[in-house]
């Protein structure tokens, strides 16, 4: 089922269509372990694009589920002590056969010290498929200094590009660093995205999502490279998408819904803006 | 307050008008014992029915507050430990007084055992007065096969109603069968609601907010049939209107709460397909 | 950065206008420790009035977190004991520096015994710059009878006034009753705001989210009266114009945040009516 794509070329825009497709033919199940306030956005931005996902997040459950999901998540916000046992239960019960992926919310920021430190401890155990994250987030889980307002950025995506290259190679994972335009790097290539709208930052959950739809699709396509950037391009087409008929954030949120739904593959190859 | 029915005839399409005008009438107070994914949903679901939702999920309130609300709403979505607590503390708080619906979500999944043997020590302890799941929860409750991919069925509606009825029986409740045919048994009488849209299943807790209602339905409605059957065919047919106006799961989950706080007695009486 | 006003005199429509701008221009981060129904909604509605929302409940981190926060909501809704404990982290790590808000959902009511003590321990523990409730609350947290079902209010805000200047001269808080008519006193000024629709009470959260822009007000305008005035203006001048285009409470709380993003400094001091 999974899309075979050669490894060594960066994706083109025709593949994004392609990858697409293959994720509502397959409806991947997505194990999310994520923050409460996002949980339902998340549900529905992966159930419009065509996957499954389940909140199942239960020190009890975690580990079994994530040896049946098709991918997993794992978003640092709202952590408590029980969520962030399920979390090391579903990164061993996911293994080497099952993806994850790393939403690293709030590590590095002042007065978050413990949650950076679960971060880098999931991050010791096992390496997830792809890390994404804002600027601020992927320098502190490179060693940097970090420094976010909480969920908030405090530095442009290009400053975090060689953080992120670093961390990408250390981990053998892609790393994704979220912002006007979107980074994607494995460490050797490096893809743009540019795409979406300011908006997406005024709707909570807004780059959450995005982490959930990234596990869909790395459970679907073989290149993770791919797997980002096709995320990442559904995604903020889809907000283009949204935004031309909305009237503010609240109506925004509600027609990417819609847009996502509707997302074509020809529509996403013909407007996703990468370099 | 309680609307009564004669409890050997099954419904007709009159009795759910009066049901809808009862609850809004009433304003049920509805105590939900319900996953985090869902919560808001959920709670604006039953607000734009006319009920009142009162999340209250401690093991310290759970059961003091079972006992004065109207009902008691048992979902098992991202259980944890500590709502487990609670759980067993609300269904001996209710009582045999106030009624409790089931909504055994994801029970009989694979890598879900801990909450299908949850689920099952509730039920042992006490009879919820109606259980509402998808077909693999259903066949799963009343001790079958089930073989759901979380939250999803991987079975019809009609390939579980044997077993409905078997679990009716057994515990004395009705139980719902979720599907694009809704099925509903007390284990004799079996009534089918043929309403509804595609887009229930693209929005998350498009059938737990159902579970909700139920409850609502419960707490006002002498016959558990009617009840179950009655809330059934208020959502759906809030849904059928949603969607004709709605571009997509979006629009169409705004447009149902819309919908069903525009419902009259005289629209769901007309729209209702019994069978 | 803080806007500086006469706390004599009782705030003008005027000042309104500045207090939101102010908000806009700081963008506050806003700790909110609150109940896991409402926590997209009040992320959305802090995202959508400038603020900047961040959602750290864990024992672990409520502390530390609150001494770098530039505000701190506390809602007991879905109380449970971990977000109990960092409920009092928080309070502790705000100390004096940080202003904190109270919302105490469900405190005096039936079943509700655990959460209006833990409400009281919290008060005792420091003083909230605002204690935002609907009357049954307040009354209850003065030391009346409360008699709230659940989150709902059993009294008119009038009812309230004299319990919320107790209250208020009491703690050195100010005190604001939520209802048809928002009554707000420091225990001296009592200011009415009479704008609003019945819809906010169709929306899960709908006080819960003006708890916590009052936080986003409180942590920029230095009169606390003045705070929670503007903040009550703003949420329900836009609450007016969203319901004047909405089909019902689920287009209204969509509407809603795209007011609050578009809401104007002239179109609130033209609109707000207080007395």
């Amino acid at each position: 089922m999974a899309l075979s794509h050669p490894r060594a070329a960066p994706p083109d825009r025709a593949h994004l269509g392609t990858a697409l497709e293959a994720v509502r033919e397959r409806a991947p199940l997505v194990q999310c372990l994520t923050n409460t306030v996002v949980g339902g956005w998340t549900a529905n931005v992966l159930l419009a694009a065509g996957a499954a996902p389940a909140m199942v997040s239960s020190p009890e459950e975690a580990g079994s589920f994530a040896g049946v999901a098709d991918a997993v998540l794992i978003n640092t916000g709202t952590l408590q002590r029980t969520t962030a046992t399920a979390m090391e239960a579903a990164v061993a019960g996911a293994a080497a056969q099952v993806p994850w992926v790393l939403d690293p919310v709030g590590v590095g920021g002042a007065g978050l010290a413990w949650r950076t430190e679960v971060a880098g401890d999931l991050l010791a155990r096992s390496a997830p498929v792809i890390i994404r994250g804002n600027p601020s987030e992927i320098l502190a889980l490179a060693g940097g200094p970090g420094g976010g307002r909480g969920p908030e950025s405090g530095n442009a995506p290009e400053e975090a590009v060689p953080a992120a290259g670093r961390l990408a190679r250390e981990h053998g994972s892609v790393v994704a660093v979220s912002g006007a335009v979107d980074h994607i790097t494995d460490g050797q290539r490096l893809v743009r995205v540019d795409n979406g709208h300011r908006w997406l930052t005024k709707v909570t959950g807004g780059g959450c999502a995005l982490g959930a739809l990234m596990a869909a699709y790395a459970a679907t396509v073989d290149d993770p490279v791919l797997a980002a950037v096709a995320a990442t391009a559904t995604y903020t087409v889809a907000a283009e998408q949204a935004a031309a008929t909305a009237a503010g954030p609240g109506s925004f949120a509600v027609a990417l819904l819609d847009a996502l739904d509707g997302m074509t593959a020809q529509r996403l190859t013909a407007r996703a803006v990468l370099s």
